[in-house]
């Protein structure tokens, strides 16, 4: 049995226990039980119960498993008629919603866990609990879950278990969960004052001054790449008249993501003698807003159509292509109230975006050279990654042809670039409007991420009648690519944050040096060494405040700075510094200032990955 | 009798004059005549006319003019009654509507013009049409207008006419208009293809690729002068809920010119069946929006209530005051369909934002620093500027004795920065919230932009409950400063265009240096030269095209690059290179590449305003 599927199969299994053991414990009436999935790390079972689930009874439903378990119950497969299952369940009515459910001639299977447990179910599971007897589970959480995922329907309490095969490994997974709790971005991020939320704008980061100077740092090296690679950066409005979403198709595939301006089809009013009172400031304005006026308009959620106008503004020869427009304007894109996740999932950002417009023949230099700042990119993070390859789907769009050579180009750059069989394809799972590439990149704890995407459009180009004359003057559509490697720059920082636990390379810290004077006769010497810095481009933050040493060392380490400087009589007198370098104890003394400065710019120029330590 | 006044005694009497031309013209009940008040350069008068008049008529309304004043008619003042008054203007609407608004006891007064027109009016005028014979006029423009300005009142035609007191004035006016004509920044905008407009984002910029690098360049210049005075940036949500709206005031005050987002009250449903036809759109779109839902979120006008909530994160100590949060986030202002006027007025734009949290004791310092920021960017752009005070209007809000300190602490900074009663005081002009200085600043056509401003704020700490412990434990409200020097950055990228005429300084140039390569022959070497000018930092463009060497020169002219490189055998051969200098006829030949690199340099560190020539 492959270890998959065994822990497909006791995980199934360990659910059955669970609903078993909270049954046993609220009472048998007291319990409406549904479904019982396994999971990644484990299982989950909902259930409506008498009352709330909470930490304290975790260890009451461990207890009760491991006290199932030790029964040596047998599990007991029936094949039961549509009628007897409705009798069985009687009193369970999601069980019964299940049944009733099941298509016709669906063979109904129930297992018995002992005598007294029944459960709606297709197997396979063990055949006695014994077999479970070995296995490590450990309950995880308790959340709120509608029934079948509908917010209109019951509300019930999922409880998640862990379940691993042994108990070493759930050891080991339950370390990983702490340290991907250590590595919680959304706690980093407010540890070291990178951003923060409020409840006035849901899924939208405030971002802190040192979270911003990070994010300028990443925009500013998204830059630099794009620039030595030929792309010009566009700004466009990010608002838009409904008239260019329902051209660009967003409105007939995207209007329930799009955050709405709907135009006003009676007038508002508005008097100066509102109170600020939340009753009385709505009674004295009115206004009815609709999306069928004229002037209804909307954030954009992508920076495609725009970019499409700025092309259509003058005439293009094949001369001019390709035309590269990157940019990196505010997007906002509408979740549904709870969706929203920390700085991975988020309502408003940015994209490191591109949009290339080019001729058929230009497609595989264009790509290849949109994987080679990938490989910059993400090299300079320290990041692998892999690619994965979707190709036509059978809806596609356009001219088949065009899609062949295009697929044909793709597949060579692919082949070339990773190796035949090196990367992954998803047999039409391309997009309607074009074949694609996703990059998924890996963090340090093993997790994938999508990060990058390189997309052909022979659609959008078609819709906005975009042409070039070409060589023979004939005039001809051209392909769009639509690229991105960082993604979205608020999701990156998500991931970057957690990959490196907030201790970020050199040049993308928020601040670079964290200055310690000694004592307050040490300022002078102190500035002196902040400004020289900042004269050498580095971001610098020193602490003159009366508190003591260590307290501002201890202040500088919070925040993570990657070096920390100590100057005291020593240090004044001999233009020399004494450097606490982060992720170490030791403090290196007597460091000349000048080396110091150079390692640091050595450090910024050639965003270097660690941290130098040799002066 | 003052320039002035005699410009407004004969600029109405010309009024006069270019009614009972129109009304010759047109015939006497064809014409309904309304309002003919005196502007800064002439007058104008409102008609309705049996048809559109258009530039063509121009001349024939002129000449009308002319044969009418060569009548020599007297002037003749009449005082009547509210029912002669009626009865005279019995066939004229808008006089008649003009009579009925009279207050009861208003002396009525007529002015004859000859025997056969007459006007309401207060006068005075000219006793004789004779004294009308040296003046100089010109009809400007024809353009819609509303009767009292009221869009739902009677559209009429408004007739503006240039009027001066001499022909040379005319012909000097005419010239600064031809000047103004040329220097539009909407038309230098095109032509040097820095932005454009598309109807679907009426008042909102579209940057292209060169405009925005210069925007980039602005933006660049603010951050580095913020920086160096220890304000630190921050972002924040862009869409914010109504409930911050309502804290701020916005709502009450401000909120028919924001962007709003009204929730849905009943689902919005979208399918993707949906054709791309705008009718069939909408009938499937199904959705109430209405501010009062809970989730109604406004695109934010102004970045005050973001920083005032990005104060409150943490508590607060006196020794962390003065906190300047600088932000350049976009902002949205919602402009009457028509006001908006190329960069001028917007309804998206960036600014130089800054709010700083002080203590009372801490103003006067900082407004001096903001004054000294000023100085530093106004200067490096050789403009100059004039303050104006705006103190304590009567509807004040909070503490009188800290209005009178912090105003005679700005009256301080003004006295000792530019001299006691060499700024303008606007008495009780301030905010409610707080006293101002506004920075005027001048421009190459003599016209005043007011850009600049500082705001002290006793209110929006309040609203927000903002508080800091001071060194005696007590809690106490920090002041806000809020401050900006550019303004909005596209209103200021409009007025420094008109002002430099396109012919930006250097360092703000979208590129700086166009290379001309004379024969293909020659791509090399101008591509060498290029590299190393974008090695120093330059933004260097390139035409590497089969186009002739005039051809090429001609492109870069129109962009206003400051600098072309014209490369040939000679330059090839000996590391020289042939320049042409922006607004010279002459091509400087054999300028040694290395000394034009570092003058270049030398230009983008110091953001001269001038070019240099010697190298």
């Amino acid at each position: 049995m492959e270890k998959e599927e065994f822990l497909g199969l006791y995980r199934h299994s360990l659910a059955h226990i669970l609903a078993k053991a909270v049954i046993e414990i609220f009472g048998k009436d007291k319990v409406q039980y549904a479904i019982g999935p396994q999971i990644d790390d484990g299982c989950y079972y909902d259930f409506t119960l008498p009352r709330s689930v909470s930490d304290d009874d975790f260890k009451a439903i461990e207890d009760k498993m491991r006290e199932i378990i030790k029964r040596r119950e047998a599990w007991t497969r029936k094949e039961v008629s549509r009628a007897e299952a409705l009798e069985l369940f009687a009193d369970q009515k999601f069980k019964k919603e299940l049944i009733e459910d099941l298509p016709e001639d669906e063979i109904i299977t129930i297992y018995y866990t002992g005598d007294d447990y029944v459960d709606l179910c297709r197997g396979p599971h063990v055949e006695n609990s014994q077999e479970l007897m070995n296995t490590a589970y450990k309950v995880k959480a308790v959340s709120g879950a509608y029934w079948r995922g509908d917010e209109k329907r019951d509300q019930m309490q999922r409880i998640y278990l862990y379940a691993f095969p042994s108990k070493d490994e759930l050891k080991s997974h339950l370390a990983w969960v702490k340290e991907a709790q250590e590595r919680n971005h959304v706690k980093i991020g407010k540890d070291m004052e990178l951003f923060m939320f409020q409840e006035t704008a849901p899924g939208m980061a405030y971002w802190l001054p040192r979270g911003w100077k990070m994010y300028q740092e990443l925009m500013k090296f998204s830059r630099e790449i794009q620039d030595k690679h030929g792309y010009t950066e566009i700004s466009a409005p990010l608002v838009n008249n409904k008239k260019l979403w329902l051209i660009s198709g967003h409105w007939a595939h995207y209007v329930n993501n799009m955050f709405l301006v709907p135009g006003v089809t009676k007038g508002t009013k508005a008097t100066d003698t509102i109170k600020l009172d939340e009753e009385n400031a709505f009674n004295q304005i009115e206004a009815e807003f609709s999306i069928e006026a004229e002037d209804t308009m909307a954030a954009k959620p992508m920076n495609c159509p725009n970019a499409m106008l700025t092309f259509k503004r003058k005439t293009r020869s094949y001369k001019d292509l390709p035309i590269r427009y990157s940019e990196m304007d505010v997007l906002h894109r509408k979740e549904k109230s709870g969706a929203t996740n920390g700085l991975f999932r988020v309502q408003e950002f940015r994209q490191d975006d591109d949009h290339t417009f080019v001729t058929n023949e230009q497609i595989k230099d264009e790509i290849m050279d949109v994987i080679s700042i990938a490989d910059e990119i993400y090299s300079t993070f320290g990041l692998t990654y892999r690619a994965e390859f979707s190709t036509r789907p059978e809806d596609f769009m356009g001219d088949i042809e065009i899609w062949n050579r295009a697929e044909a180009s793709l597949k060579e750059i692919l082949d070339e670039k990773y190796g035949e069989g090196k990367y992954e394809v998803n047999e039409g799972d391309g997009a309607f409007y074009g074949p694609k590439i996703d990059l998924q990149i890996k963090d340090a704890l093993g997790r994938e991420w999508q990060c990058g995407t390189v997309q052909l459009d022979f659609q959008l180009p078609h819709n906005f009648e975009l042409s070039y004359s070409d060589s023979d003057g004939s005039i001809k559509e051209p392909v769009v690519i639509h690229r991105a490697i960082f993604g979205s720059f608020e999701r990156f920082i998500g991931i970057i944050t957690e990959h490196f636990k907030g201790a970020y390379p050199f040049w993308l810290s928020p601040y670079q040096i964290g200055i310690v004077p000694i004592r307050p006769e040490h300022n002078e010497y102190a500035e002196k060494v902040a400004e020289k810095l900042r004269e050498a481009g580095i971001r610098v933050e020193a602490d003159y405040s009366e508190n003591n040493m260590k307290t501002k060392i201890k202040k500088f380490k919070t925040l993570k700075d990657p070096y920390i400087l100590v100057l005291g009589d020593k240090e004044a007198a001999e233009t020399q510094v004494s450097v606490n370098v982060r992720g170490s104890n030791q403090q290196v003394q007597g460091v000349p200032l000048d080396a110091f400065v150079n390692a640091c710019v050595k450090m910024n120029k050639e965003r270097c990955l660690e941290l130098l330590t040799e002066f």
